[in-house]
């Protein structure tokens, strides 16, 4: 009867083509499409004539029933799996396993490796070219697994194929901003996946498909709530549930995380206090760690946001981040669990600098936590912002492994309605120099721990993923959960690789598609700088949701709420003045930075505002002057859209009609928003600068009035209440 | 490059079919699946071999494009439309567009025909038989069109088929309780398919889809937004929006409705007052209804909840609901739209029984309403329990329009956990007797306004639906929007039609398969019943989000909000006195249910503890005292899901892996949710009645004060702030 089923399938789906393309849209990368080529075809089909693949466990389980899947798919036969290796022409087992011939073959390959890598080679046995998936571990097959696929799914040759890859950082972590509610806090592509009303007992098949899709680029690690906590996800009704999620995502090599409210003892354990010195304290942490650990024997361990924004945190009891992060981290440590310890924190009752105060704080700290504490920044100091210098903690924590944090969800990127390439804006942070052990000192260096050799590395990344059916709301935003995924295994990847390398498994093979494409993607992320915030400028968003443009906002309680305190545009001039004339932000970077961007002359332009203030009329290295070039770079990330409108029409003959309509009907929002941040900023800042718009730059049809008169109550993402 | 995606997708799906059978879920009851018998595919080719169907309209389109979608997945091959009638095999088309020579074959069909109906009929013609499917309009084709081929999908013999069908209601509406934030007051299917942020421009699939599935059943108006209605969706920038869903609805006969808050004119026109007798206010809303007209020419009307569970309303002007449902009936009735005006009112400064108030206060106003106006009336008189006489305005109302309002979200029948099959409640409340005519003066000719010859019939259903993969949950919920959409088109269907249809149409049409699930069905309803509230007993939920038992909760604000004040045990007995003796509800009823309810010995057991407050000993009609015979229903409803298991196992055959573990890992949770009912409510119960359980009964495994501590604070569905 099953074999029936199928059959129906195939033809259920032979014409209701435009009607469940839409469903297509789910399988993301991992679609494992029908080879086109002939040759490569053939020269797959011979590759998998004989399959050797033991797989005594549930993680091989898996990485076999992925091969299972995918091969008939793309080969259009079944996998002829085969229980004798001499016979095999592909041999997928871990080294130990491997009669001692074939391990001689690879083991100076395997040698390299660390515990999560693979090594994919063709080699001569018996007389014949086999090809070989082998690791260290089961996890490493996993992943082993993962890549061959993707890469029939590009097409590659394989034939005489030597490839060996280790992960490069330890975690490689989604952050979930998911409220027990099912709410999303910055989310836009629908709610949480996670429905704790129907756990642990039902097991959707998203929460599987969540874990390939993760291990297929070498995610390891999910924090599953949000870093604005609630203390009940510690309770055992929800542990309950927390179990039966690890419990799948255990197969696919990834570790599960929990939020921890630093308030937890106080509001689910009956104490009067929550001060880390406390010895109740401290005892009903680690009673819950044991607790915990007796449910999900790998649990990963805490992400803790404390002292921020109103969340609790041990300086209500005199104590430091320190005091709070060893509490926890000494409860964890018997288990292996790690606390990761954010440091985005600002105090209203600190008129610093907002970007100046996490260094301030956490600098001297360094050397001062214990060993599996790690401290999480922001790729910025400021907010995720479009475009920021890299946070100046980065190199400037020695002691301490850092973790970056990076934001996949597009809080002030367009949501997801705006077709933006994140890992342009990641790159462009992991390739820059924080000079603090000398030139070459790059934050990617600094995050996968070779500068400093830190004992732990990691990143993170704020998840995009709702319930959306395309799990991302923007299907291009899927390019934006698997770079950060390929970058959080190899930070010194290329744009430029990630942008093809998805573009192959997701839409097509076609160079006449994939090079126009792969351009489009590749400007976004600079087109959303030049219409939002070019040259510097900064969180001059729209109140609470942070849709759409508020540079006049000035009336929130804190001041670092505001955009104005950002901008500080005036009738002389417009930008943050943090030299040394200013709030001196830039002495948190190494000498050669500081004195280079104490400078407006040798300051890169795209961070011209970030530090300084400067006259309407400062003459831009293009000649314009600094009011003609606000206006034209708002002017050409609108064009830049337009471009990519385009750019997409051109790509119609390679696209079903739902790939082709779902991007062109949101790049029509893009555009049209693209236009509302260009009118109204230039409007807004023109009554400061009183000159005209430059030639070139598209009169506003609406006022500054009508601008700032719109309200977005239900804008999606909004920070619900906090308890 | 399109024709070469189609080849791609037939291999994708060939065998990756356990990772994509959930994808299936989304397609409802139109699978389309191919047809498997030889004989009957054979037939249905020839009856299709030349299809006739010229479109001309949207709506035309659509339903050819449904035939399009369908035929070749049903019969494996495209379908060959022709423009030459004279040779074609199937006719379809309008009545006015037909030649001569058909219209006589049909016209005693057509005449009988209301405007919404269809005719598909083998006729002789030109010497060969052919099959005609026709209407007098453009809805009536797209109707016919999807009941051919909900016929094809149940292998229904169509050579000599004879057919005329038209809606018996209509008004046949779907209630959204859709907030403007997408959460869904007791939504249980995720959040709400309406993403505002992305519309007007994003016409997702969905809508496409959740129409056509709509239109496939004869829904034909649809409420988006909670009864419980912010303004916000009457200005502009949401009527934007709302323009955009009801273009893509009116392709399908759907018109679309809004609830409209009574304080709107205050809290969005910037008036002092929302008095339905001040003129401004009068003006305000004429012209909303032009404003809106302007933009959808087709608007339905107004849905209104007013001084109802402090929503606002004419009462707080001195005015009654009359005067505020015709003064928004005035401002509509120029551009042919409704007011529904819901009667589900009960005030905290009456002290009447709450089952009484809607009927006090609504009989009064019979006959004043103006001819565009219609009452809303909920099924029974207290709040879709899983069983409740007919609510009592049902029959009594005779001037008035009256629309039932079914509940097909399940908020007190197990959320969208629990396999509840509902048209056996609705029925139950149609085929009852209002006997205010006479005998056989039933519900369902009151709805469809036979009895009294109503200017407009009704059917409300509030929504189950949600973005979840399978729009509803549980995939058996879909057969409760499925039967409801049946229903309002014909409120006489049996249930056994029903879950046949549903059955053949969403799984298979083998019999081995149909026969047990079917019964399993039909008893899901009782089986709910009696493991929550058997024998009358009603509204014992948990507080707020009505998530399992909670007949001990005593300390709400409102009396008539507590299980206690409705299941009134003590020492003495259990139930609620509604006879003469009592409450005397039962003088809302015609005289003769009026003294049958009145006497314990001719109330229906299954109203007993609704009508009467009787001793624990009260002899039933098993011989059983009343106290065994609560406790043996409660265990009844427990066995009768162990069935529901058994009954599921045995239908593995026939099912995909996914089909088969979805269903019973949520049958897994209904077992555990229904023995936490029978234990909680027994222990409760026993605390009175100080008897032992009777032999048979399952002893609970935890004691009562372990039920009376779980709290749910994040239990889906629960009412969110109104405003």
């Amino acid at each position: 009867m099953k074999q029936f089923k199928i059959v129906i399938l195939l033809f259920t789906l032979y014409t209701a083509s435009v009607k469940s393309q839409h469903l297509e849209d789910y399988k993301l990368w991992l679609k494992y499409g029908r080879i086109e080529s002939k040759t490569v075809l053939q020269s797959y089909a011979d590759l998998v004539s004989q399959v050797y693949f033991p797989a005594d466990n549930e993680v091989l389980e898996n990485a076999k029933n992925e091969l299972s899947t995918a091969l008939p798919n793309m080969l259009g036969k079944p996998v002829a799996f085969s229980k004798n290796l001499a016979e095999s022409t592909l041999i997928i087992d871990r080294y130990d396993q491997l009669p001692n011939a074939l391990q001689k073959l690879i083991k100076e390959d395997v040698d390299n490796l660390n515990d999560e890598g693979y090594v994919i080679k063709t080699v001569a046995y018996n007389d014949k070219n086999i090809s070989l998936v082998s690791a260290k571990t089961n996890i490493g097959i996993l992943y082993g697994t993962f890549r061959l696929l993707n890469l029939m799914q590009m097409n590659e040759d394989l034939a005489g194929v030597s490839l060996a890859d280790s992960p490069k950082i330890d975690l490689r972590m989604l952050n979930h901003w998911d409220n027990l509610d099912r709410s999303i806090e910055r989310g836009y592509a629908g709610f949480s996946l996670w429905n704790w009303q129907k756990l642990p007992e039902y097991i959707d098949q998203r929460y599987i498909d969540y874990a390939r899709a993760n291990a297929s680029v070498g995610i390891n690690a999910t924090v599953l709530t949000n870093v604005n906590a609630n203390a009940l996800v510690l309770t055992p009704m929800y542990l309950e549930k927390v179990e039966a999620l690890a419990k799948v995502f255990r197969g696919y090599g990834i570790k599960v995380y929990l939020t921890a409210r630093f308030s937890a003892p106080i509001e689910i354990g009956n104490l009067k206090t929550a001060d880390p010195l406390n010895e109740e304290v401290q005892k009903w942490w680690s009673n819950k760690a044991k607790e915990i650990y007796a449910r999900i024997p790998d649990f990963g361990g805490f992400l803790v946001k404390a002292n921020s924004e109103g969340q609790p945190g041990p300086q209500k009891y005199g104590r430091n981040h320190v005091d709070g992060a060893n509490m926890m981290a000494t409860a964890l440590k018997p288990f292996g669990g790690n606390v990761i310890w954010r440091a985005f924190v600002y105090s209203e009752h600190d008129d610093t600098d907002r970007a100046k105060q996490a260094y301030d704080e956490f600098l001297p700290y360094d050397g001062k936590f214990k060993d599996n504490v790690v401290v999480q920044v922001k790729n910025g100091a400021i907010d995720f912002q479009p475009r920021e210098p890299f946070h100046p903690l980065f190199g400037a924590l020695k002691e301490t492994p850092i973790a970056m944090e990076f934001q996949i969800t597009q809080e002030y990127l367009g949501f997801s309605t705006h077709l933006v390439f994140l890992p342009k804006l990641f790159i462009e942070v992991l390739e820059a120099d924080t000079y603090q052990k000398g030139p070459g000192s790059t934050v990617a260096k600094v995050v996968d721990g070779s500068l400093y050799n830190n004992a732990i590395s990691a990143m993170a990344g704020v998840s995009n993923i709702g319930n959306d059916l395309n799990w991302t709301g923007h299907p291009f935003a899927q390019a934006n959960w698997y770079g950060f995924g390929r970058l959080a295994w190899n930070p010194y990847l290329s744009a430029d690789e990630i942008a093809e390398e998805w573009l192959r498994t997701t839409y097509s093979n076609d160079k006449n598609f994939i090079e126009p494409i792969k351009e489009m993607m590749l400007t976004s992320r600079e087109a959303v700088v030049n219409y939002m915030n070019p040259l510097g400028l900064h969180h001059i968003f729209d109140t609470g949701h942070h849709y759409g443009p508020g540079p006049w906002v000035d009336n929130l309680s804190r001041p670092d709420w505001n955009p104005i305190y950002y901008h500080k545009a005036d009738e002389n001039g417009i930008g943050f003045d943090r030299t040394d004339t200013g709030s001196n932000a830039t002495e948190q970077y190494a000498p050669f930075l500081e004195k280079k961007f104490n400078d407006p002359a040798t300051t890169p332009e795209m961070f011209l505002l970030w530090f300084h203030h400067l006259p309407w009329d400062y003459k831009l290295k293009s000649g314009n002057s600094l009011w003609d070039g606000i206006a034209l770079k708002y002017q050409k990330g609108v064009d830049q859209v337009s471009t990519m409108i385009a750019t997409w029409e051109n790509a119609k003959p390679f696209l079903t009609v739902h790939e082709y309509e779902e991007v062109k009907m949101l790049l029509q929002i893009q555009l049209k928003e693209a236009k509302w941040w260009r009118n109204a900023c230039l409007l807004y800042f023109q009554t400061f600068s009183k000159r005209p718009l430059p030639k070139g730059v598209e009169q506003p049809n609406k006022s500054l009035e009508e601008y700032r008169s719109l309200k977005f109550p239900f804008a999606p993402g909004i920070r619900p209440q906090w308890n």
